[in-house]
């Protein structure tokens, strides 16, 4: 059914290199900007907005049947950190979503691109039909994975529950019947009835029936480690390690890593107590699962396994959140029998344009290495909380167990006023949400305040104005 | 820190109400609609671009470890029921990515109100931090919802799978400590270790290790309730559960219902099937849970527990696919306790934009009822098969268990050539694409072809011409 | 180490062999036969013995936590079916311990034998220490065994439940990693928290979580075989079998079959049914476990599966009560790796050399086939039943689905008044109890009353006696 | 039906009370007495019995599938701490079937008890018919158990894992739906399907489907307790504990306590150790399960809790081994609701008969305490182990883990030569075997040799024999 057509490209392709199509997207941008510009610093509510904006916040507690955490509801402009809320009030945005925004709020290369994939003829593509943009977000991906590990395929989500799923069915596939997981103390991922039976956190899955074998592992502990020595700490866990193994000889399907513990408390590890769980794992035909979907792209390398030089040792990775598609990542040899992956939906094509320009603007910019975006940011968070202290010695009483009053890496940050107490903590999320800095919190006890702050837009000059709100804020929760 | 503005309206607002905004969305809208109006019917390949095309093919099957089951790479437009792939082919769109495009490709509505959301400051929302079109969205479903039942909330979420992880967790929080589900025989449910597990295909889920205990029901079976009579087989349905209430007492969290079954074959059951198999649930203390992921929009009702008058009965609901958006909808008894339901990502606001289209527009159109439109479709598609068994009766034997040789209803469209057999059905599917059509099949034996047509867009004249190319696609297989 | 003795037997020998030991034995067992020989006839308790009596229920019941199911304190004498009560009441018993005593009470052989294995140097052996009986008792059983089978060893332990254990450890290691059981609706498999689970009855497992994968396959119903045709009823239950092989494929490791349910109620089923299945089984590799724990012995045949012929497609086989000591017996193919069966008992020698005796006994004696002992006995209950229904009509009512008032097969009888239902069968067992004979009921829906009668040591003319106080029991329940 | 009789006995007491049997009864135990009063010393077999021994070594390994651990095959005589094999050898008994025998070999009164018990009417008795030595014996045990404790009843069974199966069945029941379970890290529980998994020895169930949630505490070890100190050991363990019930709020239903290990290698803790982990379970509403299986009687007190001052804290027990009746006992607040606990067997008379003497002998005897005979045959142990060391330093290189070369408390003896290494010790016992001595390992790295002797029957005089055939076997292996 060939034909020699008059024009040698789609129809789709001449609408899409329209010069019209380019000028309207430029205005749309241009306008964007203009009302972005004006949003320069944190304010309060615009009065005539207050009572709508409690009705829309009522409708929303409606239509879910539960009220928001906190009362934000987003207008749909923001400038860079800064981001304005329904009733006209900005805030410094330092969680974006748990680590979503990277790039801030009204960013105009994303925004372009999403306007461009918003043209195409469908939103949401999937496993059996789909346009280029999944392909070519899982190909710049796959190409930066590649660089210092062995991943070779990447299997595209819609959010990070999933692309675990996905890795948990790979491994259990390909090491099966073997039926149980080695996971962190401590550890988060995500909300689905298994992920959730795996994450460490009881609260997450009350009334949840539990079947799935999971054998936790301490994550590292920096106190523990110098009381006894970093060689003996290892080597317990090392131990703990292997008696597992003994225990349940072939029955591990794998062992899931968070190189950086996200909701676990912003934990960092030293590269040879992985090396050495890893090695085990390897040794034992165990996966090493590299689950990087809060660490991708904000620490010190693009991957964790990166900064860690852990490449060799990883068989299957997960990365989301700032991504916006999400994906597992696999290599050769963990590539599974068709059938086992699959599903309607892979993405949006908006989130698939946007993510690809993610990895680019990541790849191609200055975010890594020592002296990387990244880690000059962390340096400026650790020098405004340790002021922060010196000025109110007060606001930061030791805290047991936890080696420094700032802790994390790159864009990982933590602070731990209060002594790492839950009561202050969960309340200092109110207050400085009220003073107009959104944060969160982090860790099972001790806990800690954490921030994702949109590094890829965050400037120098920024820190001390978000400090200003911190500062209020802690001190109000002092009181 | 609340202040008075110069101005009542937020720097958002004042930016999406701007004229030059609309202007321009309207410019693409047209660029596009002079490129969609080209797309007016079947064609082979653009010569120039099979090459590329298959570089692209290539890649995409590169990047995920495996060729893509059909060689579909949508050029990004299409025209109603007519897509454009990346080689310049078109074909008509019999299956939509499995009924997601129930208004086909290149929507003008969808399109503007993807375009809008695209200008949004951010492309992902979550629990944490939300524009509003999430609950805008969750509320005009709820509306819907609500005419005919109890249901009282939507929480929203990224994928069918997650949706209905989330029923799952919402039931078993409810009922705990039951840890049973009932599902009937052939039902899928997504992608997850869990859902691949109820689901019942044990092709999906090789190397899953087994620890969900489900106990699963005949659905019902036309010829089989003839055989021995409605009742006597209602009655034994009716007694096969009481057998497994019996066994198990108060330990079933749910019975999950797929009122017309998809993957499983596009099976439909009389109401009385089902009300008294709902009533015994509730007698029992057994949630409810409608999965409505395939059928929500395009059958007699825009629910299927509206089309059998269940609506009492329903305690979860789950919704996705056109709805592009995807929903766990509850009853006020079922709203779950805080911490159960979350999750980093809700969706993107393209999805809630045009979900929310979708859904007024099925509200406020002519679809349902025994003169909507899906009904009226259904008919034609009914003669046409008909018509093309009367014309070539070998393509039609008879098939084993398959009371007609058409089935389904509104748009869940079956035919069942070849006495249903797997073989020759599977290898259809291959040979329709190359005519031209697109459809897949269903069933897990006997087997069917079938349609998710996108009846929001298709003309009475299309059927015709899609027949031509089932026609030539079924003598082709039948050599 | 090896030394020439002056004698060449052992010290042991030299004891068991004294000629004074076997006068001493035949002085007791003279003994026990003068007392045995004065208990003739049912009678009530001795006046005296009547507050002693309670005062020991009391002390029975103080000691286990909970009163006996029946005032039953053996005086530790009895007469064939004849036993004395400590209080000096003398009942018929027609029940046995659940079918243990199948030589009645105070049989001189096994006392012999029980005496003598009393002589030993330890009364428990086990599998790291034991004297040659453990081992004399299998290879008897084990030579009956062989005739019609492939069975080849035998794992001797102290209960039928643990005989059950072993059986399914053995399939699940042969099988592994299959860890999902068949087993029929309303099977009974013992008392430990995995037997407990596959038994199909809830109101014995209350409060065990369940852990264990079982799918149930109806037992035969020879109401419903009737209705539709025994091929078509056959044809189901293959259907049904298929559908679970097909849902878990390699997932099963064994479908256990009781070929006469015992505590299901007695229920028989024809060859044609079970060799349908067994083929299936074999076809799948799922193992074919003969669980005749109750059956055996007490049959048409010594082994259920040689009366059906089906000695061919069995693989495991548990056999216990009646034979004192129990034992899973398994073929060559099944003998499993070192290391899975052990335990610190086998049992003790009394249970070894009684229960060898047993078997010799059966063996030698003349109660299989259709005009051996067990079948006479049957047909002699089968007609006292039929009298007295003929007698008293009212009393038996037509029972829902029970084909038939009396059913069974050789000392497994069941009689099923009062159509069937739960409460006056329950409190027959009561009434029959007081009124001199002790019964049980069976069955979970409708009810039976049972009698597992001491065929060894019954007598024709016993049964009118039997049935005079069966007539007033049932006289007495129907008031 | 109370009729008055002539006599106010019972025909039963009749003859039980004859002086006849009471003659012959002396006259089996004089005829017995006379052969066990030769045998005096270990020998090597009688000439003639070599052939029919290998013979029946034969039969035995053909019967059961696979030859014997020990080619032990009883004669049925010996003479205290002696036993007679069937091919005349004679050996000194140190392991004595795990514990089983603390009265060694023909003891005089058990099997005058035995032999009584033998005349009963039947040989095994059951839940639903039973004579009263089956609640005598739960009686004479409970009566000790009342105590230190508030023990209050009774659950009879046939082996040790089935009273642990009851054992966990009423935790389960108690604090349904709770289905975890905590055990000590090398815990043995028995050879059921869910025993052998919380039994913490992968080697046993190999195959076996692991369903069984377990969670495991280590054992108190006493070198490393010493490197970091008790108080903090024992915090740490307390820590431990608390992550599991922090981690699985409410859904342990019991903790099950060895308080000295058997099988994982005689070790022992400090009061303060259990009484820290008791009081955090009383805390949380979970059962502390006592399994005294191997220990009870043989160590300082009846009962470890009564040795340790635990009494308070225990909720369940479980005794078997030298009981021969094994049993489940409970407090009332752990009193089961009826229908949970059953089965056909409680257990033979004999098992009665002798297992009541043998508490009374424990009870009335001079075992326990710091002088009792039982803490004395460990002083004399431990001080022939030293002087073997003394004179053979190289056969007790240090041993990685293990505090000394001697361990264990009263009549649980071990001692660690070949630095606990697996292969040497493995080898010891056959080789010790072959000198004269039986004897076991256990362990699970470091491995030890151990001895459970017949402390009722040992006499001091005894253990320079006994070490002489250690000497030589340990030389030997050392070669």
């Amino acid at each position: 059914m060939t034909q020699t057509s008059e024009s040698a490209t789609t129809r789709a392709s001449g609408f899409r290199q329209s010069p019209a199509v380019a000028g309207a997207i430029d205005t749309i941008i241009a306008e964007m900007r203009a009302g972005a510009d004006q949003i320069t610093e944190i304010r309060g509510p615009i009065d005539e907005l207050i009572e709508p904006y409690e009705e829309c916040l009522r409708r929303a507690a409606d239509s879910r049947g539960r009220a928001l955490l906190y009362p934000y509801l987003g207008s749909g402009l923001g400038n860079g950190a800064l981001v304005e809320l329904m009733d006209g009030s900005v805030k410094w945005d330092m969680i974006c979503g748990i680590g979503v925004q990277f790039f801030g709020h009204s960013d105009e290369d994303l925004i372009r691109a999403s306007l461009m994939a918003a043209t195409e003829d469908t939103i949401k593509h999937g496993n059996l039909q789909s346009n280029f943009g999944a392909f070519e977000f899982a190909e710049t991906l796959i190409a930066e994975a590649k660089k210092n590990s062995d991943l070779a395929h990447a299997f595209v989500s819609t959010s990070g529950a999933m692309a675990n799923e996905n890795a948990l069915k790979i491994c259990f596939q390909k090491h099966a019947p073997a039926s149980r997981v080695v996971a962190f103390r401590g550890c988060f991922m995500g909300r689905t009835t298994t992920m959730s039976q795996i994450g460490d956190n009881a609260a997450a899955r009350v009334g949840i029936p539990l079947n799935t074998h999971v054998d936790y592992m301490p994550f590292y502990d920096e106190v523990g480690a110098e009381r006894v020595g970093t060689a003996r700490y290892i080597g317990s866990a090392v131990e703990r390690l292997t008696e597992y193994f003994d225990r349940y000889p072939n029955q591990h399907a794998c062992f899931i890593f968070e190189l950086v513990q996200g909701e676990g408390g912003f934990n960092t590890a030293p590269r040879d107590y992985f090396k050495a769980l890893m090695e085990l794992c390897r040794d034992h035909g165990v996966a090493v699962w590299d689950d990087e979907i809060q660490t991708f792209g904000r620490i010190d390398r693009m991957f964790a396994y990166e900064m860690l030089d852990l490449g060799e040792y990883i068989d299957v990775v997960c990365v989301g959140k700032m991504t916006q598609a999400c994906a597992t990542l696999f290599t050769e040899r963990y590539n599974p029998k068709p059938g086992l992956l699959s599903g309607t939906f892979t993405g949006a094509g908006v989130e698939f344009a946007a993510g690809t320009r993610v990895i680019e603007r990541l790849r191609d910019g200055n975010y890594y290495g020592q002296n990387g975006t990244n880690a000059k940011h962390y340096q400026l968070f650790c020098e405004h909380v340790r002021a922060l202290a010196a000025k109110h010695p007060a606001l930061f009483p030791k805290a047991e167990g936890v080696a420094d009053i700032v802790g994390g890496v790159g864009g990982m940050m933590r602070l731990t006023p209060f002594g790492g107490e839950k009561g202050p903590i969960v309340r200092s999320c109110q207050t400085l949400y009220d003073e107009g800095v959104i944060m969160f919190y982090c860790g099972h006890g001790p806990y800690h305040l954490r921030m994702l702050p949109p590094l890829g837009v965050m400037r120098a000059e920024d820190w001390p104005r978000v400090f200003e709100c911190v500062e209020r804020g802690l001190l109000a929760v002092a009181g």
